[in-house]
């Protein structure tokens, strides 16, 4: 996409346009798919309830969406309502499921990002299958992307990131990230134009997370999105 | 090699030791080889000349090693006779090539660094080829490896970077870098326990380059040698 586009168009056009790219270049959505749409009540995954909604009737596939929130014992999304009124103003079924993610933990050990990602996720993929839901799509963006291929590289050494379509072998589901062309900044402004970021709720964990802390340093290196998009076409994610 | 020993070690022991990891465990050098070091009176190209010469009897394979020196109409080492000095203390003949880098410009063409290097990779492959050469050893370091591709993959969208060993299609000659297990602070102690860093020369033009500017941005990523390493192991170098 022409980097004039991305200059001169306001943040919802943006995100539109650049998740129609995502989603038919990378072929991420077919005829007939029930798509079941992760919600944190952040901005990422708002946003991206609202693109897809809104990319529905252009694609002309039929496919069905759904939105599922998961609350943790540690942090009950304080905005859900908030959140359930946007979904339902874009006609998105919402599931509520509550997952006990510190009730889980084993005597003796602490809560961390980690193991409350990979019990939600679990979650998730059982509510997917057990509900005829073929397709999951996460609100990760380029940022993340990119962060995440540094972490790989810095800490583990390995070339590796977030791909954009993942098929799981073990379930029946495809995760996709149709917000992958994006940067952070497009999808922040893109819900002040929608007028959710004053609702979206942000994880108190998360705050002094490492991936924060790589977050400066990568800004450094990556002064525009053309140089994110580059990495990202690098990394062939 | 553990992270202990390069804490603990003198700078001089740690560049032998590095040094004979590569070669040996890259398979850099052969029974015979006849190895042309590029000296460019700088401290990475003269410590590896040293280096290269201390590791021959631990090598045993009757390696024959010169140096070759390419002088410029635009920076001519003010320092040669001081390496000539060291190497012929090293027992490494040495030979000076004059390229007129700035006199081959075309009209209205200005000076850069990837003009001058092509011009001095090329007569130095020449030199090689007509003297009998099949290795040409550089002074590349980790630093440079690290450097590089992340200018690539920012710059160019590519992840790549310089291999530790390249075999030429065009050339019978293979380029090796010995150093690339050694960070650029542990080239300049070495330089320093050689007593040779105050002889080192360094091309004006450098200074600005965008190499130097990466540099910075690279130093809060890579904390440590050992995450710098992962990296140059991660891209398979």
């Amino acid at each position: 996409m022409a980097e004039r586009f991305l200059r001169r168009a306001g943040a919802v056009e943006i995100v539109r346009k650049l998740t129609a790219k995502t989603v038919l270049e990378r072929g991420l959505v077919a005829e007939g798919d029930r798509i079941l749409v992760a919600v944190s009540g952040g901005k990422d995954s708002t946003v991206l309830a609202w693109a897809l909604a809104a990319l529905g009737p252009a694609l002309k596939c039929g496919c069905k969406l759904a939105a599922l929130h998961i609350s943790t014992d540690f942090c009950a999304c304080c905005k859900k309502s908030a959140l359930e009124q946007k979904l339902a103003e874009w006609q998105i079924p919402f599931t509520d499921l509550f997952v006990p993610v510190v009730g889980r933990l084993k005597p003796g050990k602490k809560m961390n990002c980690y193991w409350c990602s990979t019990q939600r996720r679990t979650e998730l993929l059982k509510y997917a299958v057990e509900n005829g839901y073929n397709k999951i799509a996460l609100g990760h963006h380029l940022d993340d992307i990119i962060e995440t291929f540094f972490m790989n590289l810095c800490g583990k050494g390995i070339i590796s990131t977030m791909p954009v379509s993942l098929c799981y072998h073990k379930y029946p589901v495809t995760l996709i990230r149709p917000l992958a062309l994006l940067e952070e900044a497009q999808i922040i402004s893109c819900a002040g134009e929608l007028d959710i970021l004053k609702t979206a709720c942000t994880c108190p964990y998360g705050i002094h997370s490492k991936r924060r802390d790589m977050r400066g340093k990568i800004a450094a290196f990556t002064p525009s999105g053309a140089v994110k998009r580059r990495i990202a076409a690098a990394l062939e994610c």
